[in-house]
């Protein structure tokens, strides 16, 4: 019998903020795959440290590129094909020797992560589930007490990658906005901010919810220096009640 | 010294979906403060039921309106905030005695839910907290296995009670859309998804997560009957890899 393919969101970072269902998962599994640079070991791999168990099978899978190239480039998408289809068939191995294997994926697995990648090559052959996790930018405007939204309101998440008129455009059209991948494009989203008339609502985090986290109004942040996997808040939440 | 405030997000619907920081509050409460309608239990309670600890004070805190009254009324406002006024009280009350509260929010608290209204009134005066937790969103897409967004797709998070014109335009200017509070309102989101081209894109889930959830293409539904708390999901992604 085939073993169970598992998406583990593992959640933005603080361990405790893992599921309950997740720490089940990765403790009954047989493997744990994880994705990583070449090797390091992994953001998600890092957070569930103290819950794995002796004896498991780790199975790192390490991204063929570590520096940004536009994903629209054939040698880009050639490159990822070939990883997540060499991926998926040593996980396939696995499943078809009878193992379950969890795929830990940050934050929430369906929500911009690798693993959405296996799954959609996995999902009609294996008995596959996918276990939530708290977002990113759930962590973030928790840590930083920030009402996101209520009541009516629209929240857009948008990639700093975006083009600087793209951002501002949508900045001025939305209640909230999430803007995520800020890293280098620091810089183009203050421009955008500034000219959608949003900078001073705008609150900057990197690392939410990890031990090393940092946190502060965007205008109070006197540098351009960001790590990829920083996110810039813009609360929609104006008024009571 | 005074207690601590928690606001606790129970995540959205399965109890194993709670953190495990979530269980530790709970569980380490002298309070539990929790939102449903009169006489009603309440969605976040059902969810923490397995956990709560013998001994710990209950604190019900009833809605004063149940029918929907537009949130811009003077009627509804002034009841609403009466409402939110009156529990900050009886929390501060509790807090003054030295006791911890934790106040359930389904979801994720700051993210659509009641708990920020209390926040805002409380946080200056007390040490207090936000748990995230796995919104009701995450919960539906991870159950329908439905990939939402990958890469540098834009999420646009809509309320069903947007005008359809607004539900239209802003439907065509999005990779991928989630749409809250879908109740009354899926007629108009139906023609609105079709209007913009994105009916057969479209997925409905019901009570995602919980014992008792549905979900079916958006096209397949044969009935416009929805719970309030009913999502209808729109994938950005498409392509591999």
């Amino acid at each position: 019998m085939s073993g169970r393919l598992i998406g583990v969101g593992t959640g933005p970072g603080d361990p405790d903020l893992l599921t309950v269902k997740a720490v089940k998962a990765i403790q009954s599994a047989d493997v744990l795959a994880w994705f990583a640079k070449e090797g390091r070991r992994g953001n998600g791999r890092g957070i569930v440290d103290g819950i794995v168990r002796d004896g498991t099978i780790e199975l790192p899978l390490y991204y063929p590129v570590t520096t940004e190239i536009h994903r629209q480039k054939p040698e880009y998408v050639h490159q990822v094909t070939s990883f997540y289809e060499a991926s998926t068939e040593v996980i396939a191995t696995h499943l078809d020797a009878g193992r379950n294997v969890a795929v830990l994926s940050e934050g929430d697995p369906l929500f911009y992560g690798s693993y959405m990648h296996l799954h959609v090559r996995l999902a009609d052959r294996y008995a596959a589930e996918v276990i939530p996790g708290v977002t990113a930018m759930s962590g973030c405007w928790s840590q930083a007490n920030l009402p996101i939204v209520q009541g009516d309101d629209i929240l857009s998440v948008l990639p700093g990658t975006l083009d600087e008129d793209q951002l501002v455009r949508r900045l001025r059209d939305t209640e909230a906005a999430v803007i995520m991948k800020v890293g280098r494009n620091l810089p183009k989203i203050r421009r955008a901010l500034a000219e959608a008339g949003r900078i001073n609502d705008a609150f900057y985090v990197e690392r939410g919810t990890m031990a090393n986290t940092a946190m502060t109004p965007l205008a109070a942040k006197s540098d351009d220096e960001a790590p990829y996997f920083s996110i810039v808040l813009v609360p929609g939440w104006k008024t009571k009640p």
